[in-house]
């Protein structure tokens, strides 16, 4: 599956493997990793959670995205929901294109979007709490908890 | 070892694995592979040769420079040389960086400097032909083959 939220460790070799092409010079990929320290407090872990169907769809629709821009782009996304401890890979994006600067700025757009339309929001741990943030580009709270489908979070 | 020189296959993760970090919440990875077609010319496969102790000093050398700009960065990068079939991987970078902002900008940086500073370079291999390729900008030419040490081909 070129885009997937899935629930398992992602192994970032697979999605290079799935983008690799005979016309193929560059590839960049962006790991996202869950970082221990935010505005001073210490995270002891997250939870992911997501509108599964909802989120693979966007996903694939940001990879025709990046298709329309750069048409010899090949793409995968996986996105992990669930438990992520410190240091564990929550995004793997890779994109192949002919020349680096394509796949540069194509995998740069890439998370931009999944921040912008991807229903996938996350519960941050703390040591003294924990509070859901709301989405992913932290502009909207969630005061309440969980969003609720229908909610504003998505384009 | 962060930085080197090697002559087998390059495994991403490792390298991924090397610059993951708690502070780190972005990793950006270049990946560079053998593209088949060049300016309309079918390659069968690659030659890379390298200056490798001083090679590495190089790649070693570009890490400062990120370093210097990006403090909390850790960086690693191998360039593999010899004989390179169509996609197999010639270079991996990996750059993480606590924001993502700061991953995308070094590792672009990266490949910019190594193409500018690091003594390698490739033989191409075509179906009726070989040229060695010059300076890894492809600016400065080889018309009598391998450079010479002391060539102009790296600063």
């Amino acid at each position: 599956m070129a885009y997937a939220i899935v629930r398992e460790p992602i192994h970032t070799e697979e999605l290079i493997q799935a983008v690799t092409h005979p016309d193929a010079g560059a590839i960049n990929v962006f790991v996202g990793t869950v970082r221990e320290m935010t505005k001073g407090k210490k995270t002891l872990y997250l939870e992911y959670a997501a509108y599964e169907q909802m989120a693979e769809k966007k996903l694939a629709q940001i990879g025709e995205e990046i298709q329309q821009k750069h048409k010899d782009a090949r793409v995968a996304i996986h996105h992990r929901i669930g438990h992520l401890d410190i240091s564990d890979i929550a995004v793997v994006i890779a994109v192949s294109t002919p020349h680096r600067d394509d796949a540069f700025t194509a995998c740069r757009y890439a998370i931009e979007r999944i921040k912008e339309i991807v229903p996938i929001w996350k519960k941050e741990i703390w040591e003294d709490g924990e509070s859901w943030i709301g989405d992913q580009k932290e502009i909207v709270a969630y005061p309440a908890g969980k969003p609720e489908i229908g909610g504003g979070q998505v384009d």
